[in-house]
């Protein structure tokens, strides 16, 4: 949750931190917060995505999507009214809205996981369980339209769901997973992620320890260590938690520690507990304890696999409070104001049906903020605007026929093609097919009415090139065949 | 809209007819009109999405994703309210509605085309025109809870904008391309798909020409044809449009009215003119006239390329009061009551700036409703639910991270794998395998621990062959190495 602007932003999750990127966005959006790309950006977008379901899929996650609408119910667990939902109403019944409780009320979702949970306990006895899925799609965020944030965005998101129980083994595997498929953009000028782990259970039972009781307090103005400092937050919780000097101090303490692997880190951890009198047979050093052993674990399976990846960092909060224990940043390298870009946790009391619990992990990736990061400081960029390789020129309406005869039997073998719009001047069409970033254009045999027959021939627009070619044989450079993202 | 069942449905242009196949929808989708899809159903849908995407791309289409809002002034054109839109608001203003006007309300998209025309007129000076474009994403529709109706669903849409013209060979190249992608689905069940195209210049002016004045009237009157019959639509056409009998009669005439190609299509139009006294200097006959050549052209250019892919149907009528010209709706042979599949038209005042007009041709498939009746009654159906080829098993948690290994190794070589949950029984891990339809089981050489090593082996659970394998080496069987949609 590096960077969100107040208290209120903490249950949002994910994505939280859109004000930084929102000028950045695709412009003449006319509606603010909700952004819209313009074709050659979109490309990017859709690379992205296509790229995110390829590892997704490569390690066995099962695609699926749910509903845009949760009933209010489901949006507002605990009857929590301060979140930033969109309500729907049907046009009939406008003016008459509060005839129906909010409860009973469709809204939009503002992430994916409560839809999962719900998905998850719908369908149970048509899930094999552990459940492992990936899911992108929008979520809606009723932000006050002032606010300069996305009120649409895309995510894009890996959980993996128990039925009863779920192997820890998950927790450093998921993470993981996040940075391959974060891996992968790097083609597209992303800089390296690394993943920052914490663990709840952890950060609960040292305070707990310490003999503080707000516990959710404590965790909130942690959060905000990275944004306001050390001493602002010092006095924060001092002032809002009820923390002394001493307690306020080991709390920053704790967030301070770093280890190179797990067992430099209960060694430190230990020291840091007998320094503030937390006795080993405390239930607070026990609870800590089974957050720092499962903590100790990810970055320790982590670095065997892939060294430098995942990294504890005792400051990471969260803000959401269905977090159970692991929970995860991810930042990339030199890029600390855009935050935290793909971030999660595990939950343990999200779903339940019945005695039956349904205990989760999962990483969610901010797609849109990530996709602007790309665009508008990576660099990224389509090479070309149309998906068409060819576009065939047309030079009276009457050969349009043979045009579209030669762009079937192109498309037929794989390669994509458009049909000049009208016959207008060759020099026209080519600057069409220029605009469009298409990089070949094909003369049509008729071309050469007049003059001796010479068959099709095709041109490489970008390098001028022009040979004789056949429409059933004819392959394009591989280096320009397809469109593709660069950086 | 074929099967539509009120007047009000007439302006949703595509997907009206929904009531018929609400009944597949995946099960215990528990709010009524928002259908979602089991895992193995989805691979269905993505399936198809995947296809149509590959068709457009092929054709040189450009893909966007537009908001999923737009104003409530940009949804209700003309003011008109009696449509089935989704309003938005925030949660902080319940109970304050009414306080904005529903023009300055979000409201959700019911379709596709409303927001291209919005997106083409406020990025005109960044995209190339004629604009193609293929867009597939969620649209809803507020209808009333218990009619049964989808309230989300998805569709797959292709238009293009010209920018002040648009020429009218895309009149017959769209609705090709639709016929070619739905031609690809045909592997997946899908039985064949035919245009049925008319023109709206043709019925109005004929309309015209016989003394009608209700133009709006007699369409709505006439696309009721295929449900209720010729009678008893003459009686409506007399008691609500103010037709005579023999100007009722007329207007079945015209829509009864088949022809093998375009010459006989204008030989027969002018026979019935001439029968009906519509002189051929007269206003309504040259608009008829200026309908009936479209029509003419793109019959017996579609004939040429493709031949009984798109016919001439003189009862398409279309509710949307934007459609201009043609005129299309889509059918299935022997999915007669399942309605249009497919629907579009040309619209020529949808969009403008200033006084540019954006002339637009397009259709849209109500993917919803189509993977529900691939799924349903096509037969359908994912070989797998799970996207991996191979779980690797796992025989004591100690040896986790020679698996993850094994299936590192696998997925750098592009084969999806899963690692076994836990390290159960083999017998529960093979379970877990078939329930996914993962069709290998991978066993790491630790396996033989206690027995001779023989390294590592992969079982094919379906054929229950068993080999040593390399898993840097090893290639599963091409029919079974891709999760793919069998019928």
């Amino acid at each position: 949750m590096g960077g969100s602007a107040s208290d209120a932003d903490n249950w949002h999750g994910v994505d939280a931190t859109l004000t930084y990127y929102i000028d950045f966005v695709a412009k003449g959006a006319s509606i603010s917060g909700f952004p819209e790309w313009l074709p050659s950006e979109r490309v990017v977008e859709q690379r992205v995505i296509d790229t995110l379901r390829k590892v997704f899929e490569l390690n066995g996650f099962i695609g699926i999507e749910t509903r845009a609408v949760e009933t209010g119910a489901s949006l507002l667990k605990k009857g929590e009214t301060s979140k930033e939902i969109y309500l729907l109403s049907r046009l009939q019944e406008v003016g008459h809205e509060s005839d129906t409780p909010i409860e009973d009320r469709l809204g939009l979702h503002f992430d994916l996981t409560v839809p999962l949970s719900r998905y998850v306990v719908e369908h149970s006895g048509d899930l094999a369980f552990p459940f492992k899925r990936w899911q992108i799609q929008k979520v809606w965020r009723g932000e006050r339209p002032q606010e300069g944030r996305f009120r649409e965005f895309v995510q894009a998101d890996i959980d993996v769901i128990g039925a009863g129980e779920l192997p820890d083994h998950y927790e450093v595997e998921l993470p993981l997973v996040m940075v391959s498929a974060l891996e992968e953009l790097r083609a597209f000028g992303l800089p390296k992620a690394t993943v920052h782990a914490n663990n709840r259970k952890l950060s609960e039972g040292f305070y707990c320890g310490l003999g503080l009781t707000d516990i959710e307090g404590v965790l909130r103005e942690i959060d905000k260590l990275d944004k306001i400092g050390a001493d602002e937050v010092t006095k924060l919780l001092v002032e809002t938690c009820g923390a002394t000097e001493a307690q306020a101090r080991a709390c920053l303490e704790l967030a301070d520690l770093t280890a190179a692997d797990g067992a430099e880190l209960a060694a430190k951890f230990d020291e840091l507990c007998e320094a503030h009198g937390i006795a080993k047979d405390s239930e607070a050093y026990t609870l800590a304890r089974q957050g720092l052993d499962t903590l100790a674990m990810i970055v320790d399976e982590a670095a065997a696999i892939r060294p430098g990846s995942v990294i504890a960092d005792l400051k990471i909060a969260r803000g959401l409070d269905y977090y159970t224990g692991s929970v995860y940043e991810t930042f990339l390298d030199g890029a600390a104001s855009l935050g935290s870009i793909c971030s999660g946790g595990r939950y343990d009391n999200l779903a339940s049906q019945g005695n039956r619990k349904y205990p989760g992990v999962g990483l969610s990736i901010g797609l849109s903020r990530l996709v602007s990061y790309m665009l508008h400081t990576a660099g990224a960029h389509a090479n070309r605007v149309s998906p068409a390789a060819v576009l065939v020129a047309v030079w009276n309406e009457e050969d349009r026929p043979a045009a579209n005869r030669i762009a079937a039997q192109l498309r037929a073998r794989g390669i994509a093609t458009d049909v000049a719009p009208t016959a207008a001047k060759l020099g026209k069409q080519i600057k069409y097919a220029d605009k469009l970033g298409i990089p070949y254009v094909w003369f049509p045999a008729s071309a050469t009415e007049g003059e001796e027959s010479t068959g099709d021939e095709v041109k490489n627009i970008v390098t001028g090139e022009q040979t004789a070619a056949d429409c059933t044989s004819w392959e394009p450079d591989t280096v320009v065949a397809q469109q593709t993202v660069e950086i």
